[in-house]
């Protein structure tokens, strides 16, 4: 594991410090837990914030999209801000001020590069469905060379980049402990479902074990 | 309900158009579902995306921070981009490229305005606790002038926005068909726990309607 993530302005948190982690594997955890990202652009001069999916490859963050994509051709070599969030629950206190919600969340700051040598685009695909559904890949009708070039993948190296995290109950003013009003955790979790058949599946062709050992959350 | 939403060159779909929708039912129902949203803002910029709440209250979006919040400070008057997106599930295909997921997102683009009037501001925070935990507000302890100074609500009217969608099973090209690959859908909720009670809860408190009433999804 290479050197902790870089301090910057970014990334420094102003409140809440306590919630702020600046280890890779907490990062890491984070990104692995939760392909869903979204993602930062200036677009004219204007934030656009998109939804996709990320998949990180050892120090590096990947996603991808359709080569005519607005938002991955402003991305390109160009200042982007990749966020992955999980919501765990709801911080029920005693206060409207004091509830909350329980959350993992990575920011990633840097500047997209865009992928060019086919080996390494492809390469980066497979990793991106080995890591969802390990074994999969191999199994696929092979990508093609039309496909491989409709496809552009953007990468990021996570340096400049923090976690936070919230955990735990309310923290509500001393006093307000003394009122009789019920405070808690509504958690909140993924859950992966069976996984459903294609009805334009062959005959007999069994769930495989890639698409039972999806993970998220 | 007003009219239909704005279609400008930012919310006009590109590729996959069936699955764009320009209604605010269709917008208000993924709004309405998953407070968890993503903000994106241009600080010194350079896109920077946070994750924190929303919640409707007709037609327009809020959220909510300390005062302090970098985001929130840079947000007022500024063009941002509000984007909320619930993964339904991992589409796969019997190609790498047909690989999807199932999703609902919402992006709505325009300025924020800061709510400056007291009473305009705590009626929102209202609305927010009792969009989460119906009929919670009213048993809290109430807000103070204090806690109104530190919190900075935001809003947005919803108008330059747009809702994309994807359901249902993999789409593959016709000849892969004849392939003895499984294809499916690997289904994603979101579950809602039993609520926990804080430990430092008085003796005999029932979990509240309110915290059982929690529906996110």
């Amino acid at each position: 594991m290479t050197a902790d993530l870089s301090r910057t302005d970014r990334t420094r948190l102003r409140r809440s410090h306590e919630r702020g982690h600046f280890d890779r594997e907490t990062l890491y955890g984070i990104l692995d837990a939760m392909p869903l990202c979204h993602v930062g652009y200036n677009i004219d001069g204007k934030p656009v914030v998109m939804p996709t999916c990320q998949w990180r490859q050892g120090d590096h963050v990947y996603w991808h999209g359709s080569s005519a994509s607005r938002g991955l051709r402003a991305a390109e070599k160009m200042d982007v801000c990749l966020t992955v969030t999980l919501m765990d629950g709801l911080v029920l206190a005693r206060s409207g001020m004091h509830h909350s919600a329980n959350f993992r969340s990575a920011m990633i700051y840097g500047v997209a590069r865009k992928i060019e040598d086919t080996d390494e685009k492809v390469a980066s695909l497979e990793a991106f469905v080995e890591g969802l559904t390990p074994g999969r890949w191999d199994t696929l009708r092979p990508i093609n060379a039309q496909e491989i070039k409709a496809t552009t993948v953007l990468s990021m190296p996570i340096d400049e980049a923090s976690a936070k995290i919230r955990t735990g109950g309310p923290k509500d003013d001393e006093e307000d402990y003394a009122l009789p009003i019920w405070a808690g955790v509504v958690p909140i979790t993924m859950t992966i479902g069976e996984p459903e058949a294609d009805p334009r599946n062959l005959p007999g062709l069994e769930v495989p074990a890639d698409a039972k050992a999806v993970k998220i959350g």
